[in-house]
Parts: C-alpha cells; structure tokens; sequence
C-alpha cells in the first residue's frame, strides 16, 4: 500500500482518537479530515469540533454530523424486521452501526478527495473488521489504516507518552486507566474488558451505564403499547414519532425498568471467545413487540422461513458483512414478508422484563371462528384432521414397516 | 378401518376420557384397557385406578406409571441440548410429553395385545397429530381412535347427557364449564381457549397455575448455580440429582420467582392460529443455563450451526415428527457437539427473569490470553488480523468495482 | 361444501376430461366452463373446442389460450434463476406447471361467475395439491371438485361404461390402455405408471416422447452459445428471442442430441415413493448455461445463500406451494441475486449431455489478475494468506488444546 | 514463529518439492523429514525415495506410503454419503485429499519428534488453507512453513537458477514451463492456469488426463451394477472389493466412457474466482448410483434434511474444515441416515454421461401397492388427500382472505 496523502478519520474527540489523529499527521504526514457522528452515544460533539481544530484539522475538514435517525431507520429498524439475535442472545448493537460510520467515511472520503480512512478499533475485535469490509465494498480502492495494528504504541504509558509529547490534552480521568472499556450508541452499551476478562466472575453493578438494576426498578409494572407499519415501530401507546425518537423513548421506558441487560460470552468472527456485558433497553422491548405484532399478522410459512434464515443473518451483520450480496438478498426476503406486519402490541415492562400481554390488527390472521373450543360454525371440519393424520404418517409407516424387517 | 377389538386408552381419570372410555366400550363393544401415567402434572394417580375399575376395567387392564423419569431424561433433556424453541419463544412443554405417552401406548398395546390406541385430543389442535403420528411410526399397523373426531358429543350438553346416562361421575366443579382449558406436565402448564381466545384481550391473573406473579415474587434475587455434564443439568449448588429431581428443583426456584411466563400466539401445525399461556419456570431457568455453559465450551463453527438447525429441530417436536429419520439426525448432530458441554453456571432468578451471570468449566474454550485488553503475551498477533481482513473483502472489492461500472 | 352451481373444468379434450366434464353435468346438474390451455404440451387444440361443444358446453362457456409465454415467462424462468432441483435431479416440470392452470381457472370462474373448479388429478398424486392449493390461495371462498377422490368410476371398465352409456366419443387407441401416463408441456413430459411402476426394471425405450436415445443422436457434437440477462436466457446463437421461442429452441437442440432425460424414484408429497421418467431436454441445457453464467458474475456470497435455500425453493414448488408467502420470499431473495446475472454461455452438445466450456460476460467477476499462475502485478499479496489462515484456524487450534486435555 | 529444527515436509519428488526441499535446509538449517504418499496419483513412489537420498534426506527420516484405502474408506466415501457438490457441481477431488496428509504429517512429526510441517502450496490457492487448518486441527503447536508465501523464488527463472545451484535434477521436460497445472489422486484430476485462465477460451483437448473424449469413447453403452451397504458402495458387478479398488474400477469405467469432465469458475475460499477443468469418472459413476439407492432406500424427511444441509456440508470440505466440530456434527447426520441405504443400482455408461436406470433393495420404503394406478388394493384411502389438502390450504385460505382486504 502507498502511502496516503489525505485520511478521513473516525474521530470521536476523545484521548484514543485523538492520539490516532496526532500519529497519521506525524507518522505519514497526511492531512486529516475528521468525521464525528452523534449516533445517540450521549456524548456531546461541539468538543470533539474544538478538539480538532486544536489538532490542527482546517475547519472544512471537521465534519460532525448527527445521523441518529439515519441509523435507526436504514440500520436498526431493517435489522429488527429479522428479529436478529446473535447466538441466540445478542441485539448486535456495536455490529449495526458500523456500517453506517464506514459508509459516511467513504461518503466523505469522496467528497474531499482523500484516498484513506483510518479507525480506531484493535486488532483483536470485531469492529475493525466491520469498518474495513464496509469501506472496501463502498470503494475498492480505498484504503484503510488501522493504527493499533500498525503502531507500537501498544501499552497505555506509550499512548500517554505519545500524548504529552505531542501536546494532546488529557482529561484527568484518563490518566488512569478504565477499569473496563464501554462503546455506546442509541441502540446499546457495550462493557468489555478488565474487570469482565473473567467470564467467572460476576459482573460489578458499577458497569451498567444505561439501565437501572432491576432490584433498584419502579415496584410497579408499566404498561406500554407500541403501534408497528410493515414491520417498523411508528407509534407508542398512540403518538406517531420519528425512528430515532421511538428508539430514545424506549431506551428510556427500558432503561428505568431494569430492561435489556445481558451478561454473554460470545464468539468474535476473528477466533477468540469474548465476554461483554450489553445495555439494550430499548432493542429489547422493540424486539418483544416486533414479535408480538408478527405472532398475529404473520403466516407460519413466512415465519418460520424467517427463523431460520435469522441466524444466518445476524451471523453476517455479527461479522462485518451488511454489505454484501447475501445481506442484501436475505433483506430482500425479510422486507417482503413485512407488508402485512401492521398492528399494535400491548406489553408489560417490570423490573428486567418486558412481556407481550395482547396485540391486535387489522391485518390479523388469527381467526377464533377456527380455532374456538365453542361449537364449530362450520369453519373448521375436524374429519380433515384425519386425511392429514394418514397423509403426513404414511412414510413413517412405511419407514416402520421396513425398520421392523431389520431388527 | 376395522372395528377395534382391544383399545389401549390414554386416561387421566378425568370426566372427559372417563366418557370416552365408556363411549368405546359402547360404540365400539371393544375391550379397554387403560393408560394412566405421571408425568408430572401434579395429579394423584390412584383416583384413576378406582375410576376405571368403577368403569369396569379389568385390572390387569388398569397401567399406572410414574415416567417422569424417563421423560426429562430421554425426552425433556435431548431436546433442552438443542435450545429448542418453537417461533422463537415456546419451550414445547406439551409437544415434547405426547411422544413419550404414544411409546407407552403402543408398548402397552403389544403387551397386552390390543389393536387400537385411543386419546381424548380434540380435531383442531396439534396433540392428536402428535400422538398419531407417534403411533403410526411405532405400529404400522396399529388403529388410532380419536373419538373427537368422531362422535356427535360435540357440546357440553351432550358429554354431561351421556355421562350421566353411563352413570360416569361428575365432579360438581365439573358441571360448569372451565374458563379456559389447562395441559401440565413436569416441564409445563398451558392454559388456552375460552377467556384466552381474543388475543387482543390481556390473560387474567388467575390464569396462572404454578408461578407466582413477578409483582408477588421475593424482592431479594436468588442465586443458583447448575452443573452440567455432556450438555444435560446433573446439579443444583452442587447437589447431584437425577433428571426429574433437577427439573422438579428448577420448577420450584422459577415458580417462586415468577420465571416462565409467556403469553404467545403461535401457529398450529393443522393451519390456524392459537393463543396460549404457558408457564415453564424450570425450562426456562434451564434454556438460560444451558445457552451460558455453552457459550464457553461450544465452539463458534458449532454453535452457530446447532443455532441454524435448532427453528427445524424445533419445528419437527412442534409437529409431532419426534419419531422421524430427520427428528434422529438432527439429534445425531446435536449430541455429537455436546461432548465438551460440561461445566457450572450461575443464575440470578428475580422477579420473572433468570440471568446467566457466571460461568467456568475445565472444558472452557474462553482464552484470557486471546482476549485480554493487557499487552499481549503473544498468544495472538494483530497483524494477523491485516491479512484476515484482505482476504475478506476480496471478493466484497471485486463486486463493487463490478457493479460501479454499471451504475 | 355445498352444492356447486357453475365449475370450470380444466379440460384437455381427451376421454378423462371429458367423462369428468359429463360427470359433473350428471352428478351435480351444474354449468360447466371448460379451460384448455396451450402450454406446448404439442396437442391441437381446436379438437377440443368442437369436443366440448357436442358435450353441450355454450361457446362462451368454452375458454381456450395459449399460454406459453406467461409459462416460461412467469413460471419457468424464475424457477430456474434458483436452480431448482427438486431431490438433486428433477425439473419440476410437471410441478411447475400446475399453478398457472390454477390461475386461470380462478381467473376465468370470477370472470363467468362460477363458484367451483375442477381437475382431472387422481388422489394418490401432486397434482391434486398443487391445482388446489394454488386455487385456494387465490380465491379462498372457490369450491374445488376433485372426481378422482369422488366418483365410484375407478376402473377402466366402468370409466368405458360411463363414457358410452353418455355418448362420449372414444378414440380406438384409448379402448385399450396405455402401457403408462403421460404428462406433457413445453418443459417437459413425464411418464409414469404401469409399465415403469417396478423401478428394479429398466425402463422400455419406447418411453421416450419427445428425445432421442442418445445411442441414436448424431455423432458430431454441436456447439450452442445462450446468452441471458438478469439470470434469464434471452438469445441463442446471438439472436433474440421470446421466452416460449427460447425454450422451444432449446428443447428442439436437447431433443436431438439426447439431453435430459431422468429415471428418478421421487417422494410425492402425499407420502409414498414413485417411480418417473422426465424428458427435459430444453430445460436440461438451460440449468447447466445457467449455472455456467452465473460462475462468473456471481460472488460466492451470494452463491452459496442461493445454494442453500434451494432445495426448499425446489420443494416448496414441488409441494404445490408456489402462491405461499414463503415461496415469494425466497423468490425476492433469488431475483435480488440476479441483478448482474448477464453474459453468454458456450455449451457443448453431444450424445446425452450439455456441458458448458466456455462463458464471458462484461459483468463478470472473475480476474485473472487475480489468479494468475504469472508473477504478480499487485492485485494480491500472498501474505495475506497467512494473517487469513491463522485467524480461521484460531478456534481449531483453542478446540485442539481443550480437547488434548481429556483424551 | 521461531525457527522450525525439524520439518515434516510434504514431498511429491518432484521439482517443486525437491527444491522446497533443499530450500529448508539451506534457509532454516533444519532437518527434513519427508513424506510421500501413494493416493491415487498414478505416478511411481520409488524415484521419490531415491530423489530424498540424493538431496541428503536420512533413511529414517523418508516415509513412503500408500493410503489409498484409507483415503477411500475414511475419506471419499463418508463425503459421497452426503452427494456432496461444491457450487452444485464440483466433486470436491483436491479438497478431501489434503486432510489425509495433513494428518499424516502431523502424525509422523509427532512420531519424529519434528516441531514443524511444510507444504508446496501456493499462497493464492485453497490447499494452503487446507493443509493448514487441518495441521492446526490436529496439533495446535505445530508450526506450518508454507515456502511459497515466504521466499522470493516467485519466478520460474529464479526457481530454475535455484535448483542448478544446488544441484537438484532437473528433468528435461520441466525446463519449459507446463502448459497448465495438474493435481492427481485416486478420486480426480484437476487442471488449473496458463491456458486455462481465460474462462471465456474452451479446454483445449490435450487437458484431459485420464478421460476419453466422449466423442472418442465407445459406441456401445455397457451396463454396470454397484451395490452398497450403509451407503457405501461394496460390491460392482456383484463383485465384492475394498473401497479402493472399487473406486479404482469405476475409474477405468468412467475413463473409458467419457464421463466424469467438467469445466468449472468457482469461487476458491481465499476470495477470487478461478477456472479448472476437473476429471472424476469414478466419483460422477458413484454419485450418481448413490442417488440412485438413496432414492428408495431413503424416506423423504432424511433426505429432505440431508440435501439442505449438504451445501454447507460441501463448502466446509472445500473451505478445509474437515477437522472442524461442524463438518463432524454433519457427518454424524449424514451417517445416521444412512443406516439402511443398502441395495443395488444400475446405470448405463455412454459417451459421457453415467444414468440410473433400475435399482432394487431389501430395504426398499417404495411401495407398489401405494403408487400403483391399478385398482386399490386399500393400501391408501384417495379421500385422506382431501383433509391433508384442506389443513395444508388453510394458512392459505387465511391469508388470502387477508390480503383481499387490503386490495
């Protein structure tokens, strides 16, 4: 790879990045555009602008953009029509937003002509891998640095060092180290490491960032009820918002009753187990919902060919590969079984869970004129039950038939 | 089909295959021998004996079995290996018994050389296909008598008429008709019908058959811990127990605790839509543990293709094809990689969730040397990472610069 | 089901169709509406409008179109953007066929107001299910009249009786029966029954219809170049053609030289095993051109997804459930593939088989660059090779490790 | 990586292992173990023995073997239970081979006390990856030299130069650079590069290694029988012989034929497309004759199962995962089903193309009496297809109606 002249970089405003800032700038001697994104990680921006200019980015190459209903809208809400769960248990919230960054990278990248993007992310995670097959499938001639695969900063009193010789300011509380590193969005918290390395031991209460304890939640259950249009939330409990303000207000609805907590030791994509303590108030009541809307309005035959495919689905978001054909293709399959996931789902949130209690549409498939206990009105004829009976045993007939000759 | 000449009956001791007992002997002139067996629903089995010899069974026609035994272990545990979830949420309480009680039917029908098995499952729902279809695979030759799909005694009416013309006994909470209608096991209760059958309606409380309300849960959480051996619970806080012991443990903590409450519409196999409410309190303790010992001493290539087969896996007990080639490979597949699920795990249950929080095993795949946020010891090269990536994004580089020169 | 007032038959001309259409003026004293179609099974059509007319059909009650082209447009092309193979080697031909007939009879009893339909498929079959299901699913309120599981004509005797006694002309050819069944269209035929009902036996070549032994075809092989767009064929030998014009050229090429045929043991639907020969000559050719297309302008992704889900794409049809919501899932999902499916294929031709040998196409993907045996020109650097192998193997090596410790 | 002291190398004898060879022992001064495998190649092992003598290899340090029974049995033939089909068409020849001597070279590193292993790969391909993750599979601390990917002989020129000076022979018809790449065992042959790179050029002719051109082959079909047990094949002909040598004489059969050729662009797992031409007679003879018993010896539901999985299964083999926890679930499936595919299959062999055309088994689940279109003997009540169509349609009916409503 030749060296870059002009990178875009994944700029958050804090210590890391900006450290990362500071190396391109000395090590290749490129200039720098930085690109921060409010993706509802709850962190102001306006430092992050000042930051940068202190670090000597020209003004028309800071870029700070707030891009939350972008993301819920093309990112989270296609994701949760899968239903997706990672094995069988994580709502992807890190996986999903990489994508978006990569893509506004790029975007950017075009814009004002730079041949680079670098990030921050280790070698050892999932998040490089994701910005990287983002960027490469945007534009194959891009290219990408990674700096902690690249540098030997590789120890937190180097990065310091790296720091103070290079007049970066560092906020008091950096100077120590985190007794555990957190990455946040509007759909999650992520905690991982130190203090969590041991997948042995208990978790302290002090990682959670976004949701109360559960022990600590309202004594009182609260009743909520989430209106879906194809497959997207657009109402609770009857007032339309925006993607991004449904998210927010179910954050906040979830968070204050002790939702979305997950303790998981997972399978990163690059080989090794993890273990990652996740907040999801938010994702995890939509995701109850989405399926409670689905249990009405969706035929089996939709429903299970969606569960099957799901795994593989977030397998490929898990692993970096929102754009590639199979996604795309798999997407297509989703959305189509969508169109008639309409309706509104009445849930039951209370210290740590979040219960589907009624749901009910117009669009409905659910007919208790078949299925009632009440005398037949002719809907149903119970005599069909036993062709189908012969019909679907008659191979395990033939089957016990044959077996019986070989024992 | 020719007529019957000796029925082995599935019999509660209830009114109702109390009627269709007599009803066989009456219709049919045909001798009757009953089944009755605990399976953990939590009722005394010696009122059946009495019944049935008032009912003019012989009585070494009268089969009374405690197989709560034989059911977690062979039935219950197998299916728990493959986190088996039916539409995403259901335990398959009722699905998982019916094979079990068609093999002691068939079983018993050979015995005593009787050419016909009879239930009281109804023509609308998926036990009759189960218990058939169970049947058929065991006996090809067996009769199957399934006297709601036969009989005229489709009201209330008429079963209380005929009842009381057979001089069968009706307990006076019987008289009136239930307000929903209730299937226990070891594994679960399921409540439908009746004030159940708008789904748009939330359940009443006093739907709930054996867990407590989270709202009336203990407002300290408990913490368990569960052993587990080759993929199957062998102890409680280190407390070695046998299958049904374990699952009888596990329903007293979730009961407790108000864990295992779903409220579900699901769809049948027979095409309608169905509502219920089920109540898996040690199931679902279960499925959580067995997923978190898993998630260390599974490796990601199988689980995530255990995860891919389990919606087909589940579907096949859903349906009633436990006793299927494809029921057996797909178990065959799921006990090959269950070889190194050994280790403990601890639950915090508190008011109507159960949480992995910790978990070790000697068989552990979970690399602290990998993993760690420290300085590398080696065990790992980031650089690696570089390569791993490239390759990757290969063909996602050579699909973009395809597809630019087409847009 | 009530009794039905007006039904259109799906009519062939022949004696079965034709005892059938009398039966249901007899049998149900209602109004009859013959449908025949063209769909190239390479009978005349104009016999069976003057057939109807002397069983006493109006003239507007008589409906007869050729259908061609909606049939390989709208139903066989996209079935082979999948590849379908239904067990590994059938075309589905007959499969494929059934749900447009569907259509048009539900098309055709909306347009003339009738409440019923009929077909003329036995009820040991696929075709029943799939003529009904497709009719079902398209008029749920429609009426299905299936003779074969009706009627008390089930010999050929008293069939021959019928047809006399109500002046239904005989052909002398059809006095006797035929050594085994024929199903035709432009796809392919099929044979089936009597003659072929013993699959130890080799099958006479007199079954043949429509291809050459390839013992008999020419001895020079012949070359043949399909061009297709979007995963379609559009030309041969670089000209432009109609669907039907296509399918019809290549079932001409196939014809000669031998291609496409199939002895195969299938299992129906229904649960039983029968024994087939298909003819697909065009069809033959037209899977491996397009397989041979889609190597070069397919990424692997997208490939291997479409590879997955295939055989329940194949049996979905096959099942006759090509108007479920699950079949038009997977269909968005094939057709969202296909977008860069353009090229042209070279095939051989020769004695039984087609092979491709040689593909090109502006969209490919295939880069020599890339592959080469040559000394580099940087498109790929083997080093990367390494970090690639060591990532994937990670997780073998931590299995190796844990699994050393307990053997 | 720290310096290998012993290397376990992969050696054909020929020139590009013979300079591998000595190149070890001049860049890491380590001692060379060699092992040379018969596997079906064709190619004479006594020359290879001489060649290590003469480039300084110790007598105890040159294994030689032949384990072609041990490839057939524990390799080819539990892979050919599944029909396994890479890109639905390759027969995964070089795939399965690599495993077998990577376990081998693991094996006698261990018995030699050797720390690495090498291999003549190159860095582009799929066998680099083969061999590599099947070492790491099996000996976690092994070290893989992989001398393709490290030096900087990547010039025939430079390679030649390199052999002179250290004397390696040189014979004369390798001074001149092959026309296209061969790789050889007892299942295939495959050709790769030069002449071959331009997918869009036909083979030429002289490609074929062990084929007949079909045109070329005789104009007489001849009939072959293979029997199986377990669904492996034992006997050809009705003569029992040790897998090798059955595979070695349905080679002979398939070479003479014609049959076995394919051109193929596939996608190899490091990211880019290439193009072979591939030669497996007797492996396309025994797909096909393993089909052909699994048609009547295989119910539905197993083979259903078996084709759905069979793609992953396929592109793990070819991916290099066969020491992988999932291909080993997957086989312990497959095996599973196949416990009664016994019996035997008849094909016709003809100018290229190996049909089924009669198979008979005592494990037969085809039944006569079911299909047959003679008068029912009551194996099977037409009217049961009324109620299996009725339950099948009404999901359907359902959402029909639905949907009208939104119309």
């Amino acid at each position: 790879m030749s060296a870059p002249k002009k990178v875009v970089l994944a700029y958050s405003g804090g210590l890391d990045t900006s450290i990362i800032l500071k190396w391109l700038q000395t090590e290749y001697h490129c200039e720098v555009v930085t690109f921060t994104a409010d993706l509802g990680q709850g962190e102001e921006l306006d430092p992050a602008r000042k930051k940068a200019e202190l670090l000597g980015i020209k003004p028309e190459n800071i870029f700070i953009e707030d891009i939350r209903e972008e993301f819920v809208r093309d990112f989270v809400f296609p994701m949760f029509r899968a239903n997706a769960l990672y094995e069988g248990l994580y709502l992807l919230g890190t996986s999903i937003a990489r994508p978006l960054i990569s893509k506004r990278l790029i975007e950017i990248a075009e814009q004002t002509g730079a041949d680079a993007v670098a990030h921050g992310a280790t070698g050892k995670g999932n998040d490089q891998v994701r910005f990287e097959l983002s960027a490469y499938a945007l534009n194959p001639e891009i290219k990408v640095i990674a700096p902690w695969r690249e540098w030997d900063l590789s120890s937190r009193t180097k990065l310091l060092e790296f720091a103070e010789q290079h007049q970066i300011p560092i906020a008091k509380d950096k100077r120590g180290e985190a007794p555990f590193s957190v990455d946040a969005n509007l759909l999650h918290t992520s905690s991982e490491g130190k203090v969590l390395e041991d997948p042995a031991q208990d978790a302290p209460d002090y990682v959670l960032q976004r949701i109360t304890r559960p022990e600590d939640a309202p004594d009182t259950p609260e009743i909520v009820e989430i209106t879906f249009e194809k497959g997207d939330a657009v109402a609770i409990n009857g007032e339309a918002m925006s993607p991004a303000t449904i998210l927010t207000k179910l954050n906040e609805l979830g968070g204050k009753h002790g939702i979305g907590i997950l303790d998981l030791v997972e399978n990163r994509f690059v080989g090794m187990k993890s273990r990652g303590v996740y907040e999801t108030p938010g994702g995890t009541i939509l995701l109850e919902a989405h399926r409670g809307i689905e249990q009405i309005t969706l035929d089996s035959g939709a429903g299970h060919l969606k569960d099957s495919i799901m795994p593989r689905y977030a397998e490929l978001i898990y692993n970096g590969f929102w754009y590639s054909p199979e996604r795309e293709m798999l997407q297509a399959l989703i959305d189509k079984s969508q169109e008639h996931v309409t309706g509104t789902v009445r849930l039951k949130l209370y210290k740590g869970s979040a219960r589907t209690i009624a749901r009910w549409s117009d669009h409905s498939l659910y007919s208790e004129a078949h299925v009632t206990f009440e005398e037949d009105a002719g809907a149903y004829d119970q005599k069909d039950a036993q062709g189908f009976i012969q019909l679907n045993a008659l191979r395990l007939k033939l089957l016990a038939a044959r077996n019986r000759r070989f024992k």
